[in-house]
């Protein structure tokens, strides 16, 4: 049986062998993950699977350290120990199978430095970018991997559900945090997805705001935005809600964006654009008049990292195909009466059509109403 | 009175104008910290600190989602924003004060995209490495950010102390993991300095494994290797206990580690190589028996992130100068007894001495004995 890693790395050779690329370097954390099942972040060491492009040598490089891990976890033909006194570019050298005029590298994860040392292991080399290829075969992702983003989901939205039953006036972001971190590990995350955003009162109108001191106050929107990795693969979700009653302006900046999500998830389906969704969602929102207060794209791609193709904004004109998964996260930022965001997860299944992953309730929820 | 931040960019530029740079771009997060005051990872979005070399442009670009933060914390005289929609170098040429044929990069933190987009935007243009530079200014600490590293030591010695307190047989690495990244927040740190290293059993023998369901037994090593960052920088310590009463062979093991971290200690001063740390450490477990059980490095720098300058290794021949901050850190890896590792963080005082800024009992603690 030709497993997942043996699929993915075939592509790979594939895609070498149709453009004269005669060796390959892959070093990003999550791209070795993505063709061997080995996962580690070697910080400054040197970690790489190294490929020839006629599918003979396939070795991963690791750190010493992470060698017995690397062995029992990697799905690689070879597997190789780079030492805190080993050069990896001279072991490199002694495992390169034949001469390579052109090496493709991820250009966005190898650094010009790590560049200058490649060129000079293969006596001068042409660099071809594998990044757009390899993140194409990531965004195209499969239904077992769509399982394990669902059980990512299914982790913090549990984790939502906790904020929504235990959070008061007078408890701090930071406090929140915590207790949502502690909840995300006992449920079985590995670690959050990203840096969790728990904001309350007009701080709530920082897209990125980080949490702080800030005590949740009667009237305020308390917005959280969090995700976990667990599986390796993660999930995102945002949902915003207001302490006590709140104003009639803060319920209609609420409705809106409840409305933009809405819009953009109805025109998420294959064969529109991208940009569509953006348009759907950002429509809504200028309509009501809050245009201005709406800063950012509408989503953007995840999976294996928060962070993945495709971009969800008014300039891609890419045509969205079954496999993409994509957050849809409008916003509305009011430095007055704070800010709103309401995200969810967004799968193109093969008919076409868009699976939401996300379920937790979307309707105005009073906090503190026990 | 010139601020901190005024001081290290003025030091940037003096370091510039010595070499022959015209114009610098300062782009890993850390290092835009280090001459800014603020921080942010702005993920896949562009942030530079632009600096040329007459000390006139000093423009820090930040994602528009940041720019409110970065007004309010950045210490640097001109801000600007790079919307989701904006060509980040067309940006940036458009503040180009002088056309520069030598630019300054963080060749390790550029990468090599990058580098060919930076290439375009200043017509062609040689790269320098300002890295050696930044790094060794980074390495030489002030006792103002040695006093914040204590502030970040003192939280997470109070989570070991917490772990010693309530680590019990039958609960998981996991499980204890949760707990003690939970207490990490309460105490006041803003995050994990790294992925927490919770192991137990024979699985202590992995000098980097990562907490998962096993579970703490009788006569387990319990191995507890975390930090915290707090105020922008890091704490690193390792401490490793003993469920229950263990073997002879354990003890042993035990102390032999705790003679190699002494010894390390002792070798840390101003004048002595680095290496000799190293070696210090290395001859005591080597006399023992264990030699080829020791398998990495002996300590490492650290201070605004978890790895810094300098590698305290066999073959770091630099003289150690006040001002260095790094770990000691010496281990033993027994597939079958388990592992024993036994860290501690040390500055090099003005006055050439050492100053050991963990204070966690080193003496072997039994767990389990309320």
């Amino acid at each position: 049986m030709v497993t997942v890693w043996q699929e993915r790395k075939k592509r790979l050779v594939q895609y070498m062998n149709e453009n004269g690329i005669e060796a390959s370097l892959i070093t990003s954390p999550m791209n070795v993950y993505y063709f061997t099942g080995f996962y580690t972040d070697p910080h400054e060491r040197f970690m790489a699977l190294y490929v020839e492009a006629d599918g003979g040598t396939e070795t991963l490089f690791v750190p010493l350290l992470e060698l017995q891990a690397a062995e029992e976890n990697g799905h690689v033909r070879e597997t190789a120990a780079v030492s805190d006194v080993d050069d990896p570019y001279a072991l490199l050298r002694s495992r390169i199978g034949r001469p390579a005029k052109t090496v493709g590298i991820e250009k966005n994860a190898v650094s010009v430095r790590q560049g200058e040392l490649l060129a000079e292991t293969f006596d001068g080399c042409l660099f071809a970018d594998l990044e757009p290829f390899v993140l194409s075969l990531r965004m195209n992702k499969s239904e077992e991997e769509i399982g394990k983003v669902q059980h990512a989901v299914h982790i913090v939205e549990r984790v939502i559900e906790y904020a929504a039953q235990t959070a008061v006036a007078g408890m701090t972001e930071a406090e929140l945090t915590a207790e949502l971190e502690f909840q995300m590990r006992k449920l079985g995350a590995d670690r959050p997805a990203f840096e969790s955003i728990v904001l309350t009162g007009p701080r709530t109108a920082l897209p990125h705001g980080k949490p702080g001191g800030a005590a949740i106050r009667e009237g305020d929107f308390v917005l959280i935005d969090i995700g976990v990795q667990a599986g390796g693969y993660c999930s995102d979700i945002t949902r915003t809600f207001l302490m006590g009653e709140g104003t009639q302006a803060q319920v209609r900046l609420y409705e809106t964006v409840l409305a933009a999500n809405e819009a953009g998830i109805r025109a998420a389906k294959a064969g529109a654009m991208l940009a569509d969704v953006d348009k759907a969602a950002r429509d809504v929102i200028e309509q009501a008049g809050y245009g201005p207060l709406f800063t950012h794209r509408v989503g953007h791609g995840f999976g294996m990292e928060v962070h993945e193709q495709p971009s969800v904004s008014g300039q891609n004109r890419r045509i969205i195909e079954p496999g993409l998964l994509f957050t849809i996260e409008p916003g509305i930022y009011d430095p007055v009466l704070g800010g709103v965001r309401i995200e969810d997860d967004v799968y193109i299944q093969q008919d076409g059509s868009a699976r939401v992953l996300t379920s937790y309730p979307k309707q105005l929820i009073r906090l503190g109403r026990k």
